[in-house]
């Protein structure tokens, strides 16, 4: 019986590689060597596992939106909510990507109301910096691109902290938060 | 039998909702109400099919990089860089998030040379306005934020002018080029 853990590392290694609509449990038993049966055990759909491996993901984002809302104003509400983005996307940086890219994650975010939820909020703290078209579009890019530039190959092993650090002076500047200017 | 055109614009709205490796010619041939040799007469196999949506895309960032890699500053070479990529991502809007997120583009530019070589350049025009790691980072944000945010609904109707104007703002402050100054 394969263990969970290692179950869900190869499901978002083959969700990376082929989008989550590309993969089926059919080449994830395939790439663990094991029937669907032992699979199914732990998990029945494709939706399922999907929903397994984002969860704990979606529980750090929610605790950070909710820790950021609290802040007077909206530039400290968007400057926590961007440092304890990008930490979560350094931390989980093959995972990231899927969550901007795939349209499989963007209909699961969809249908589980709670989550979609979740992100309007985080894209209310970046957009709330800049009112109208401006900040939304800067938060949009703010959101996906880290993500994205969370899982680049940049030719070199880069820690947690190095990157997180790196992706936060990236988002001030573009959400246009205390700190782009002194860089 | 199927306009070239028409066969296009269903796949393409078909990527983006179920990802490249997602999308099976069946399901291209049924949403169009044609049999699979109807499609077989145009594309033989989906990357064929993918290569001919991107084409049109790939050609006119190709001119964009060429044209911006003949300024003498770096500052100036992504500038007119992000003009152009920009005016790109707002008129091919629904087209472009697939180019950032899905694995199937991705694999694509990887195994087109020459495809993957006009990716590698823009990215040096970009990160080439910082030294480092920073530099990367932020032209790897800036590369897919603004893929992704081009295709954002964002619940009002926009031109492509407009949404070509706000990513270049928001570009220009994430790569750190003038003009983020003054807004």
């Amino acid at each position: 019986m394969p263990t969970r853990r290692r179950l869900l590392d190869v499901a978002v290694d083959l969700f990376t590689r082929h989008s989550v609509a590309g993969t089926s449990l059919q080449m994830i038993s395939d790439e663990l060597g094991l029937t669907k049966s032992a699979i199914y055990h732990h998990f029945r759909t494709r939706d399922e596992l999907l929903s397994a491996v984002m969860e704990p993901l979606i529980a750090e984002v929610t605790a950070i939106v909710e820790s950021a809302e609290k802040h007077r104003t909206p530039h400290a509400r968007a400057d926590q909510m961007l440092t304890g983005y990008a930490s979560v996307a350094a931390r989980h940086r093959t995972l990231l990507p899927l969550l901007s890219g795939d349209p499989g994650v963007h209909e699961l975010l969809q249908n589980r109301s709670e989550w979609g939820d979740v992100v309007r909020r985080q894209v209310a703290l970046f957009s709330d910096v800049e009112p109208g078209l401006g900040g939304q579009v800067k938060a949009a890019l703010a959101m996906s691109g880290i993500a994205s530039a969370a899982g680049v190959d940049y030719g070199v092993d880069i820690d947690d902290d190095t990157l997180r650090d790196e992706l936060v002076a990236a988002g001030r500047r573009t959400l246009g938060l205390r700190g782009s200017r002194t860089r």
